[in-house]
C-alpha cells in the first residue's frame, strides 16, 4: 500500500503509451488499456513476481490478457517492466513482422504467456496455467521446499464473459477449487455493439458464486489503487477457491469519449490525444513519453523479481541435494525433452496379433508409457470409458477435500466441456512442466475448433485423443459421425492429424505427437477393431506415409488411412481375382509428416506411371493432393450397425474395386501418368 | 391434476417402451428415458397442445430433447401420441434407414422439431424457437387474435448444462425475458464419467437466477406427477422470464442399476428387463407392450390437440378477413417461399461502379431487401459495426421493458456468443416464420462449428454473414485471419460457402442463400474494397463459377474467389506484358453451386487443354479438385496493413504471375491436358 503521485503518474503513463501505440499505428483498441491501466499497474508494479531478464523462470506469477485486443496495454507494461520490448517496438505496433502484433502472440514475444485475442480463450488458458501450478506443486514441493507456488492472474472483459468457452472453464475451475487463480473482470459496460445493456444483463458475480468462486467488487477501478490491491490480497488469502474481482472501470478513461463505444476499437483523435496529455501534465506534442521516475519504480520492481528468482534458484539447488530425482525431473521437463529411453515403452505389434480397435490400442499405449513420461497429464470431456484415455490405477486430479483424487493426480475430469478442455490444455502446455492430452469423439473436436487453432498458432504440444473417428461408430448416427473434420484440421497450419491403421501406426502417431515440442496433434482413432497390417512398422509410419502392400508392375495404387487401409488390403485380393488387376496399398496416417519427407521418398510411395485412388470414409477434400481419384463420403453418414453403414456407402472390397477399375480405365489413355506429388512450384512457408 | 393409476401405467409404459427399444437394438441409452418418463408424460399428456396428424401446425407447443441420446423416450412418446412412428419403427431403432436413428433427426421424422444429440445444441434451438414465437406473436397477433402463443419446452441433462453453448444461450434468454420458454433439467447426478461430483458441482439453479431466469425445483421427479405439473404451471404464469425446473430424477428408474452410470448408455440385461417388467405388472416375456388404456389417454389428448388446431384454423380464417395482408404473409412464410418479386430489390452493379468492400455490399443489399423480405431477422455476435449487418432504422429485438427495442424488432443483439447464435438460428429457422442471418468474423464461425454442422444436417435455411474473410483484415493479425475456415466448411455436406468477388456476386450469393430452403450458407465477405468486375453479372454468379475474363487461345486459366479475383485480373495484364502469356480468369464464388452445374458447363469454364492455377489467400486444400496448381497460404497470416500482408505472401500480380509462369512451364510437356473436372467416377450422394 502507500500509493504516491509516482503511481498515479505511472498509471497515466501506461494509459498514454497504449493510446500512443494505437494512435501511431492508426489501428487498435485504446479503450480497455486506458480503463485497466490502474489494476495493471498494481499487478505489475506491486503484486506480481517476475524477472524480465528471464521470462521463463518457472515460479513467476503468470499474467494472461484474455481480452487480447487490449494488448497495447500488455506491450506497454512489458516495456516498462524491462522485458525485450523497446519504444521502437511500441512504435511498430500492428506493423508487419513486429513483435507487437495486433493481438499478443506467445511464440514471438517475451513475457506473453499465451496467445490471446479470440475471446474467452485466455481465461481458459489461465485456468490451465493454474491447474498446472496446483499439480506441479503437488508433485514437486516438499517440506521446506515450497518450490512452486505462483499465482495466475487473468484480465477479461465482457466479451470473454459472454463466451461459452469461458463459462465452461469457470465452472470447472470452481469445481477444482483453484486457489491460486485470480481473474479480474473489466466491468466497463461497453462492448462493440455499445452498452452491454443490449445483450448482457446477467449478474456476473452471482454466476461466479454459483460456480464456487470467491468474489470481490471494486467500485472505482479508475482511481482506487489501494482498493484494488486490497481486493487482490483478499483473494490471495482464499486458498480453496478461485477468485473473481469485478472491477468497475471507465473505458477510455481520460478521453473525451470515455465511457462510450467510440473509444473501444478506434484510435483517439489528435485533439483528444492532446487534451488528455495536457490534462495529465504530459507534453501534448510528444508521443511515447515515459517519465524517468516511472521507469525507476518498474526497474526497482523488476530487480526485486530478479532477486526473488535468484533466491528461488538457490532453493532449487538445495532441493536438488535432498531430492535429486525430483530436481532432475523438473529440470528435464522444462527443456521439453522426454526422459531418455521412454520410447522403449511403446507397444510393438506383428501381423499375427489380434485385431484391436485403435482407441483400445491407444489405451494399451497409455498404460505402457505413463510411467516413463511423468509429465503426461490426461483427461477426457466426460467420455473416459469411450475414449479409453485413463490408464489403470490413474489418480484423478481433484481437490483433496472431495475425497476422489488429489492435486498430484494426472487424470482430469473435464466434464462435457470440449472447448474449455482444448483451451485449458493450451494453458497446461504453456506452463512448462506438463504434456497434456484430452479425449473426446473426433466429431466434437470441432466444438473446440477455436482452441485447436490457437494450439497450432501458438505452437504448443497438445494431444487430442479423438475416438469414434468415422461412420464406423455406427448406431450413434450422423450427428456423431465426422465427415468434414479431418479436412478441417488438415487445412489448419502446424497441426498434425493422425489416423493410424493399426498398432504400430498408433505407436508412431504417439511418438511423433509426444516429441513434437511445437505442434499440436489430433489422433483419430476407431471404435471398431482393426487388423495388424503386413508391412506396418513404427519406423515406416514415422514417415507419415508408406507402402503397406507393395506389388511389382501394379495397375493402381490404393491410398488410405485408418480403418479403411485394411479394407483396401482386402480389395487387393478382390481386384486380382475378379478383375486381374494388381494393386499396391499405401497408408498415409499423417499428411503433415508425409509432406515433410523428401520428394524422392514421397515419389517412391506415390510413384509416377500408376494411377492412384484414395479411400477414406469421409470428405474427399484434400486427397486430390495425393491421388488421381478419390473415394469417400461427401455426404452425411447414417445410423446403423457399423458394417451395415460401410456397406450402404460401398466402403467394401467390392465398392473399392469398382472404383479402382474405373480409375484404371479412366487413366489408361494417359501416356505418362504424373504423380500428384509433382507440383509446378513450392508453397510458401 | 388428478393423476390416476392409468397415468402411473402410462409412465411405466414409456419407461419400458424406451428400454425395449434400446434392448432390442442392443445399443442406446435407457437411463434418461426411464428417469424422465414422468415429466415426459405430464408434458405430452396433460400440458402440451399438438396435433399428431398435423405435426406442422404453427401454434403447437414445441418440444426439444436437448439430451438427444435419450431419443428412445421421444420416439416412444411420439408413438403413443399418434405421430407417424409405429411399433415397427421402435423395433427398427438405430438400424439403417429407419426413421428412429440413434439421435433424433428432424428432416426424417414427424414430430422431431430439431436435430439433437451434440450436447447443448437443443437447448439453444429451444431459445431460438422461443425467440421466434415472441417475435412472430408481436408481428401477427392483433386484438382478439392471439394467434401465436405457444410454449417451448426443452429437456436437458448434465451434459447440456456443462456445454458452453448452452450457457451462452441461457444468458441471452434471460436478458431477452423469454417468458414462453420452459427448460426442464434432468438432475440425475450421473454423466458418462460417473457421478457428476467428479466434474460438475456448481449450483445450477443459482447460476440460472444470475442469468435472470425464474427457477423451480421438484424433488421427486420419479413419482411426483402433481408436483411436476404444478411447477410447470407456475413457470407458465411467469411471463417476463424464461423458467428452469430442476427435476431430481433417478437415472434408469426401475432397473437394478438405477442411479448408476451402468444404465446410462448400455441396454439393460435380460434378467433386469424381466425383473422391472414383473415389478410393474407387465408381462416379462413381452417387448413393446402398450396397454390399451394408455393408448386411450394419449389418443384422447391428441384429439383435444386436433380440436385446438381446428379452432385455431377458424381463428386464422377470421383473422384473414380483418387482417388480410398479415394472414397472407403468415401463410406465405409457412411455405418457405419468399414474396413474389422480392428479387427486384437486389442491387445490380456495373464495372464502372466504385470499388466497395463486400461487407459493405452486403449492408447495401440488406438495406434494399429487408422490406421485401419481412421474415428476414438479422443479428450479429457483437460485431454489428464491423459486420455491417444492421440495416438503417432496424429495430432491435428486445423486451420492451428495456426501452431499447421491442418484440417485433428484427435485429438480434446476440452478444459475443457465436456458437449460441448459430444454434439459436437453427431454432429460429425451425419455427417456420423466420429466415435468420447472423454476423461475425469468418474466423469465428469456427467457434460455432457444432451449430453450423447441425444447420447442414438438419437442412435449415440459416445465413452466416462472415466478414473479415482473410488476411485482408490486416492489423488484427493471425489470431483473426482465417486460413482453414473455407476448406472446413466446403468439406461440410449441404453447406454453401460463398466468397463473392464484387457487387453482383454478392447479390447472387444472397439470392441463392435466401431461396435455398434446405441448405445453410456462409457468405464470406471482405473488409477491404473490391472492384466491380468486367464480366460479372448476377446470372453468371448464380452458376457458382464463370469466366470473369475470357481470352482466345489462353495459356493458362487463373481461378480465384473474392478479393483475389481482382488481383488475378491485374495479373492478366502483367503476364501479357512481362511474359507474353495469355491468361483467362475464372471466379468460383461457390464450389457447391458450381458442382451442381452440368459437366458440359463446368468444362466450358475449366476447359481441357489449358493448365490452371487457383489463387486464394488461404489454405489451398480443396482447390486441387478444380485446378492443376494451387497458390494460397498454407501457413498462418500476419499482423500488418493489409497491402503489406498481401505483399509479404506474394498475393500480388507479380506473385501470381511468377506461379502462372511456373504452371505453364510445368504443364508444357503434357500433350492433352485434362481438366480436373473430368473424374473417373461419380461420388455417392
Amino acid at each position: 500500500m502507500g500509493y504516491t503521485d509516482v503511481d498515479k503518474l505511472a498509471v497515466n503513463t501506461i494509459r498514454l503509451l497504449s493510446a500512443d501505440a494505437v494512435y501511431h499505428a492508426n489501428a487498435g483498441h485504446p479503450g480497455a488499456p486506458m480503463g485497466m491501466a490502474p489494476v495493471a499497474h498494481v499487478l505489475f508494479n506491486k503484486i506480481m513476481a517476475y524477472n524480465p531478464k528471464n521470462p521463463k523462470w518457472l515460479n513467476r506469477d503468470r499474467f494472461v490478457l484474455s481480452n487480447g485486443h487490449a494488448c497495447a496495454l500488455q506491450y506497454s507494461l512489458l516495456h516498462l517492466a524491462g522485458y525485450k520490448i523497446s519504444i521502437d517496438d511500441l512504435k511498430a505496433f500492428r506493423s508487419l513482422d513486429s513483435i507487437t502484433p495486433g493481438h499478443p502472440e506467445s511464440h514471438d514475444t517475451d513475457g506473453i504467456e499465451v496467445t490471446t485475442g479470440p475471446l474467452g480463450q485466455g481465461f481458459c488458458n489461465a485456468v490451465g496455467l493454474a491447474i498446472a501450478q496446483h499439480h506441479s506443486s503437488a508433485i514437486f514441493n516438499k517440506p521446506g521446499f515450497d518450490l512452486i507456488n505462483n499465482h495466475t492472474y487473468v484480465f477479461l472483459g465482457d466479451g470473454c464473459m459472454m463466451e461459452g468457452v469461458a463459462s465452461e472453464a469457470a465452472s470447472l475451475a470452481g469445481h477444482l477449487q483453484l486457489g491460486n487463480l485470480i481473474a479480474i473482470y473489466d466491468d466497463n459496460h461497453i462492448s462493440i455493439d455499445g452498452d452491454t445493456n443490449c445483450a448482457f444483463t446477467e449478474d456476473v458475480v452471482l454466476r461466479f458464486k454459483a460456480y464456487g468462486w470467491h468474489t470481490e467488487i471494486v467500485d472505482d477501478g479508475d482511481h482506487d489503487l489501494e482498493g484494488i490491491e486490497a481486493a487482490i490480497k483478499k483473494c490471495q488469502a482464499v486458498k480453496d477457491k478461485p477468485s473473481l474481482i469485478k472491477l468497475r472501470t471507465t473505458i477510455g478513461f481520460g478521453s473525451q469519449l470515455q465511457g462510450t463505444g467510440g473509444v473501444h476499437g478506434a484510435p483517439l483523435k489528435e485533439a483528444d490525444m492532446k487534451q488528455v496529455k495536457t490534462k495529465w501534465g504530459f507534453d501534448p506534442e510528444k508521443l511515447f513519453a515515459v517519465p524517468q521516475e516511472v521507469y525507476d519504480i518498474y526497474h526497482k520492481h523488476g530487480a526485486e523479481g530478479a532477486a526473488k528468482e535468484k533466491e528461488w534458484e538457490q532453493l532449487l539447488e538445495k532441493y536438488g541435494q535432498s531430492h535429486k530425482t525430483e530436481a532432475a525431473d523438473l529440470k528435464r521437463r522444462l527443456t521439453g525433452d522426454l526422459p531418455e529411453g521412454w520410447e522403449k515403452a511403446l507397444p510393438v505389434y506383428s501381423p499375427s496379433d489380434a485385431a484391436v480397435a485403435s482407441r483400445k490400442l491407444s489405451e494399451i499405449l497409455l498404460n505402457k508409457i505413463h510411467e516413463a513420461v511423468p509429465e503426461l497429464v490426461g483427461g477426457s470431456a466426460d467420455l473416459t470409458a469411450s475414449n479409453l484415455t485413463r490408464w489403470k490405477d490413474a489418480v484423478d486430479f481433484q481437490p483433496p477435500s472431495l475425497g476422489i483424487g488429489d492435486w498430484s493426480g494426472r487424470y482430469i475430469r473435464y466434464g462435457v466441456r470440449e472447448h474449455a478442455m482444448g483451451a485449458i490444455m493450451n494453458g497446461l502446455a504453456a506452463y512448462g512442466t506438463i504434456l497434456p492430452y484430452g479425449g473426446t469423439f473426433l466429431n466434437f473436436v470441432s466444438y473446440a475448433a477455436g482452441a485447436v487453432r490457437l494450439s497450432a498458432l501458438s505452437q504448443v504440444r497438445v494431444i487430442w485423443v479423438a475416438t469414434h473417428d468415422s461412420i464406423g461408430l455406427g448406431e450413434d448416427g450422423p450427428t456423431h459421425q465426422p465427415i468434414e473434420t479431418l479436412a478441417h484440421f488438415r487445412a489448419l497450419p502446424n497441426c498434425m492429424v493422425w489416423r493410424p491403421a493399426d498398432g504400430n501406426e498408433t505407436s508412431a502417431a504417439y511418438y511423433v505427437a509426444l516429441t513434437s515440442k511445437h505442434t499440436p496433434s489430433i489422433i483419430a482413432l476407431s471404435r471398431q477393431n482393426l487388423p495388424q497390417l503386413e508391412n506396418s512398422t513404427i519406423a515406416h509410419a514415422l514417415k507419415g506415409g508408406y507402402a503397406v502392400h507393395e506389388a511389382e508392375k501394379a495397375d493402381i495404387t490404393l491410398v488410405s488411412t485408418g480403418s479403411e487401409v485394411g479394407i483396401c488390403v482386402d480389395a487387393v485380393k478382390y481386384l486380382k481375382e475378379r478383375h486381374n488387376l494388381t494393386a499396391r496399398v499405401v497408408s498415409i496416417p499423417c499428411f503433415e509428416v508425409f509432406d515433410a519427407q523428401s520428394k524422392e521418398y514421397r515419389l517412391s510411395i506415390l510413384p509416377d506411371g500408376i494411377p492412384s485412388l484414395s479411400v477414406e470414409a469421409m470428405s474427399t477434400m484434400g486427397w486430390e493432393r495425393y491421388t488421381h481419384e478419390q473415394f469417400g463420403l461427401n455426404r452425411f453418414g447414417a445410423s446403423g450397425a457399423y458394417k451395415d453403414v460401410y456397406k450402404k456407402f460401398e466402403l467394401t472390397p467390392e465398392g473399392i474395386s469398382k472404383r479402382a477399375v474405373a480409375t484404371v480405365d479412366f487413366w489408361k489413355s494417359v501416356p505418362n501418368i504424373r504423380s500428384p506429388i509433382n507440383r509446378a512450384f513450392q508453397q510458401l512457408i
